[in-house]
């Protein structure tokens, strides 16, 4: 399961220059922001006159020179960093995205996933635009000159929103003009935050942390923010009567300092793990977590279980590129190379393993079978999320329906499966209730294969079956 | 001075798989092309599917890994290398250039220079076209798309010719088709070539060569040319009365043993230094080259003049990209790095030194210092091309206006500049002799000031006051 | 604090061709060792003829390229892993370190630190030794050779020793021989394991654990053990009354799931934990690790306590080679960078912060401000080590005794500086009984002044006063 | 035939700071040698206290970084550029090799080869030396500091040449002492030139050239010179009656543009093809060089013989690392990506080929193949040299006895193998004369199979037979 994007905006006041430059701080926030893509980084500034742009493919350190960095110099600027699946992932597909047009430029970086990215495609093909990438963000940008063209600013974006369906989380600058637009349902999380004589857009609050800035608050579904003259206005141009968060990001993907959509991160994984240990009690001698993701569920569990928390798996904090012969022998080196068994501490002991979800279960069999070659006599599997049933169209990368373990196989199936000696999923009603959030303003697509926007063979839940509602 | 580009494009017959590959056959043919630009190589083939891409920053072997390249698998394929003016050197400009469209791809490397390219640029964005580099490569690309929705290849082709103003020489993959076009008048060079199983077209004929190849003829100006079937169609779309010639292919930027327009540069070459002592005798102890694309002429010279071929000046074949600190002494340092010169040969002798060209004057100065600071007593320039007088609209990147001395200063002020003892230039007719093309068919346009072209601001040849011809 | 290096050593039995390679194991070991050591890596494979060595600056993945890795063909070979400050960090000082001489070669990885290097390397220089590197294994090497040109291999072995003060833990290949070395008292770890046809030593069992070795048993302090004619050799040199196991690596610096002469220092850790709950109890709210290094003390102090444990501060995965401006500001974006706090967590509560150790204490107060900035009404200060009073000078990089806060000021006086609301450290009981090795057999020099070697101007601890005594 | 390498040593004078640094003139020298070596570069500086080193694989821009070099700081340093045969290509190799030992540092930058480096190697060996790398450069430095350890300078350097067979120009700095040394018989060649505040030694005076220095004369063959206090001293510290001047710096090696010896190569070349005119005169149309090292000897023979000088080949000057598949077709792409005919300059034209040397005869029967295959009727090969019928051992990598095409073939088998219409090799009295040092001053080992030192299995030279004259 891995995700797509992270996205930045910086804007500084006036025109002084800074003892900071905007190009820095985006530096320093998509390191913040790595763990939402480690494919290409990019870097995108406006100086008043031209967009320049670093990008390329790599982690944030490999991709930007610190000589080149401040050659950017400019008072506003984006930046992306970007995982992609295998196949698009040629340099023309880095972001920030930027094209020249008539009245000048437009830089958008985008997290997120249209459904309908084909079609508009076609569409804008067959009126005659041609494309050099294979992104959804080079269909957003041909839409939104499209509407410049013809339109002031707000309604050109409000035009563009009425066509795109999907999610997306935006950072734009058109020209030296920086917004930020959600879409109405608010799928991929993205806040505002003011630093030191400026603003900053993030996907996560961590990102306005790491600029010691302040998080203001998340950009609301809907809604475009533009910074301009110093200050921030808000157009909410787009009001759904729901939204539909996605509940990956709390529970797998985003960093546990995060803040989104109100809600603390690490909080609701706590909770996670608290439910959990109501819903599937199980008589135990320690309750381990699968590093890095389950930690903070495992605590969880431990708390309101009793059962003590001690570490079944080590991680190894420097795997970077590695490479391994073929063969089954050297699949399992690189699965020890990632994680070792703690063998002392699982010999002779019934362990509660906690996980953040499963997709294909390859990856569980194998930890399961580690744990237990160490000596553990029994392995309880409980996983902080429901069963994935269905594949996600809206920005995380799953797998496909074929790969998902849990819409091809009962419980006790999967549990078979994984070797596990039991194996207890939260419901939908305890993810739901941990998140905090409203059941009917989350993405429970993955989870019940029914999805809040409209996506061809596929079910829609009933209450989303509401024309979009223009607001302004 | 600097020039553009060099092209390539290779198609082998049938669909077994050839022992050598389209890729690798297009990546020895950029070696060979290597001197018509050294900043970025790229590489495009078709597998028949999809185009795929390995382009960079760099020479030729710097930009493609071996394993790499062998998998650009496909039996169609075009190459680029460029040179380009500092600002757009970034990657997006890096050529082929490929767009997918409606129907399919077009990948395009270009030769040449629009002179109503930002026109045409206005026009596509009026239109709502974006563009995400700054090359006319990607307007003519925009054109093409646009024609090829509405018109069938060979149409569209001949449509978008109608609007281009200037020179191109294009290698031109419309999905896996192959074309080759150039400009009405042939200003830059583009010939075809037989190779074992296939066929090739390329900037020069030593592409050609290098790969074993068969010279078949020049790409006529106005020729549209698809490698189709097994075989080669020829579309004469445009016929002028007049050709177009770049006379600087000859003095200085092609290979020397290309033969370009039916004409072997090195007999060009040959013959201006003969030339150059019919026209500029004088008593001199021996005759020198400016190395490298001075040797043939003074060649030339010393056969016609009896005065013996003796060099002043060894030239460095190691130098990278060096570096230097600021100052007077380190870029005199940073020309002994380039050349040398050899003492004993020039000591107490008079000497006439044979170079292709005048722009600045700048380096000829420092090279003619050289000499006399090694003892030589006298220094006769004698140069291979008649005076620059007007900047190069149509491919060759000289300088502005502003800097080339011979528009500002007479031959006496020149020879003064330059610290000549005397100074003869080549005149316009025996160039135009010297290449042995009529003089209506070349472009004199930086040497007279009056272009084959319409150029805002400048003056045009009487004889070319005609409308474009079609021919179809 | 920072450590020398990790060493491995392995052995394949017989010399048909296995499926993964001795240098592919060296490999994946090394990654499990990379903790140690991120500044150069190094692999030496000897193939029954001559060694064949890779290395260079960088991290393991950095350094071997597969193609290049598969070259080194042969069934026994060492590797390294190596950090060290500035200055020496050339080329030159990378290991293995490998040297010809008469009868053959030597190839040597060390972890440790001589303390009479300098005195051996001007005596090995009045004898003619001529040194290309400055490192105590370039040391060590002359004075095996000069051994082996006299003696056999483990009188030649034995004869070293005597000569060497400090620690010292290496992989040895004479020839294609190869030998593990542990110092008389045992100061840096080193253990055996077997592998699928053959063995591995290592610095740490979690290298074995990654090749799905077995440990065997830790290489006793004084102990030479050889790897011939497929089996294994003990020979015990040297017998000392009492050993001196450096405790810095269960405090800080050995992985969690290594087991270190017997005693796995994820135990060590948690009870270090208990016993600082135990020693410095502490009205709170929650208990929080400094990361990661903290992390299971502070889980052992929250079940002791019964505070719960709840993280403060968030570790970013993802941080590599940055770069920032000079000034203040930016040195605190870089601590912002590594570690965020979880304002939600620590806003208006008391908490226990455990930290493994305070060196300068400049980090510590950093982040105590960051935690109080975000709201913490109370930091308390537990550290899982005793004040460090006096520097290491066997092979932990800690910093010099004026650098040393704990060496100038009282607890109370580093409780002032650090900022903190009280501040605690383990008593060197608690951290020997959390150890669960007998005081005797610790090295607790930088705890004491008192080192168990005789190291010029610092006290010696009493019951060393006895002269090494060999044991064959 | 391939060389090894290229030295050079800057002294500035006074200690205040130079505006050009002593490494970065070292640099803009080695570039003017990089035709001695491609393999790898380094620079050595000593700072007053310590050396400080940049050494690597590579041409010198590829192994230099500008702010690396800059930090290179003192008025005293040494450098290196490296060609070595495949298998003893290892960093460890790379010159200037550095050692440390009681008193100091000596780093030693070589030209040359040592005829019984095994020998002195074996010896060191036998005494407790140690080696880290297989090039002779080692040995002469073991033997340098086991002299500098019991006697002065002087006479330690003398006491290593009394122990040296073979050949040896050196770069020296025994700590910031720049001294220079060539080998009694001065078979490989050493400069001294004056640059502004300082002196320079080279290997060739283009060296010099290039700092916009003076030649000073050669290094005397057996002399050792000190730049100590401002000054020169010469110290004559062996005087043999006769020379053993390398004949092939001039024919082949050596930049046309150095003085060796006294002569300049240029010339010499020039005579050679005089010469060659006179010996083996023949009825042709054209004289062409092979390029480039032909050159200039073509330019003398068709001077010589009024038959006009007229390319056949021309030579792509960006060759770089170039990669083919297997196979003979592509082994023939090879030799056409380096040189391409000009066919219409060859067609139906008799010419005579200058080549320098014919080695094996293969390289030369693919370039007269490619020239008739291009229309020539008749290739008549003249050499610059006369045949090599035996190996080098003093510093040229030409080739072994077996695979020397002269040393098993008459002349007449040599021009059926390399299918030359008539082939005229230079007679030895011919290239003595060209050269214009007197024979018995010039080794001529590979032209007559007697070697002026003693090499186990060869003959030697009558006259050589005398004892090494000690002159001090």
């Amino acid at each position: 399961m891995r995700e797509e994007c992270g996205v930045v905006g910086v804007v500084k006041h006036g025109t002084e220059s800074h003892p900071v430059p905007a190009s820095l701080q985006i530096y320093y926030a998509l390191y913040a922001l790595q763990h939402r893509g480690q494919e290409s980084s990019g870097i995108t500034v406006h100086n008043g006159k031209d967009p320049m742009t670093i990008k390329g493919m790599g982690l944030v350190p490999e991709v930007f020179d610190k000589n080149a960095l401040l050659e950017l110099k400019g008072r506003v600027g984006i930046g992306h960093v970007r995982y992609s699946t295998c196949g698009d992932s040629m340099i023309e597909n880095c972001q920030p995205f930027i094209v020249k047009y008539k009245s000048g430029s437009v830089a958008i970086a985008h997290n997120g996933n249209l459904v309908n990215s084909l079609e508009l495609r076609r569409k804008l093909e067959s009126e005659g635009h041609l494309f050099v990438a294979s992104s959804d963000t080079e269909v957003i940008a041909h839409l939104l000159v499209k509407e410049l063209l013809k339109n002031p600013v707000i309604e050109a974006v409000s035009n563009v929103m009425k066509q795109l369906n999907g999610s997306y989380s935006l950072a734009i600058m058109i020209d030296d003009l920086l917004m930020a637009v959600r879409d109405p349902m608010g799928f991929k999380p993205l806040c505002v935050g003011s630093i030191d004589s400026g603003y900053v857009v993030a996907s996560e609050s961590v990102a306005i942390d790491t600029l010691n800035g302040k998080l203001i608050r998340d950009v609301k579904p809907g809604e475009l923010v533009i910074f301009r003259d110093g200050g921030i206005e808000s157009h909410q141009l787009f009001r759904e009567p729901n939204s539909a968060h996605c509940v990956f990001e709390y529970v797998y993907f985003a960093r546990p300092d995060s803040i989104i959509d109100g809600k603390l991160v690490y909080k609701v994984r706590e909770r996670i793990g608290e439910r959990l240990a109501k819903e599937h009690p199980v008589e135990a001698d320690m309750v381990s977590p699968v590093p890095d993701s389950g930690i903070t569920s495992a605590i969880g569990y431990s708390r309101q279980s009793d059962i003590i928390y001690e570490e079944s798996l080590m991680k190894n904090r420097y795997i970077g590129r590695t490479f391994i012969l073929p063969g089954q022998a050297m699949r399992e080196t690189a699965v020890r190379l990632k994680m070792n068994t703690i063998g002392q501490n699982v010999r002779g002991r019934r362990i509660v393993l906690i996980d953040d979800s499963i997709v294909r279960g390859t990856t569980s069999r194998r930890i399961i079978d580690m744990i237990k070659n160490a000596g553990a006599t029994e392995v309880h599997a409980r996983i902080g999320s429901p069963p994935i049933v269905a594949p996600c169209y809206l920005g995380i990368d799953m797998a496909s329906r074929d790969e998902l373990i849990a819409a091809h196989k009962t419980i006790k199936g999967v549990e078979a499966v994984i070797n596990a000696d039991s194996l207890g999923y939260l419901s939908i009603e305890g993810l739901v209730e941990s998140i905090g959030i409203n059941r009917d303003d989350l993405c429970l697509g993955c989870l019940t294969g029914a999805y809040p926007v409209d996506i061809p063979g596929e079910k829609i839940c009933q209450r989303r079956q509401l024309k979009l509602h223009e607001f302004q």
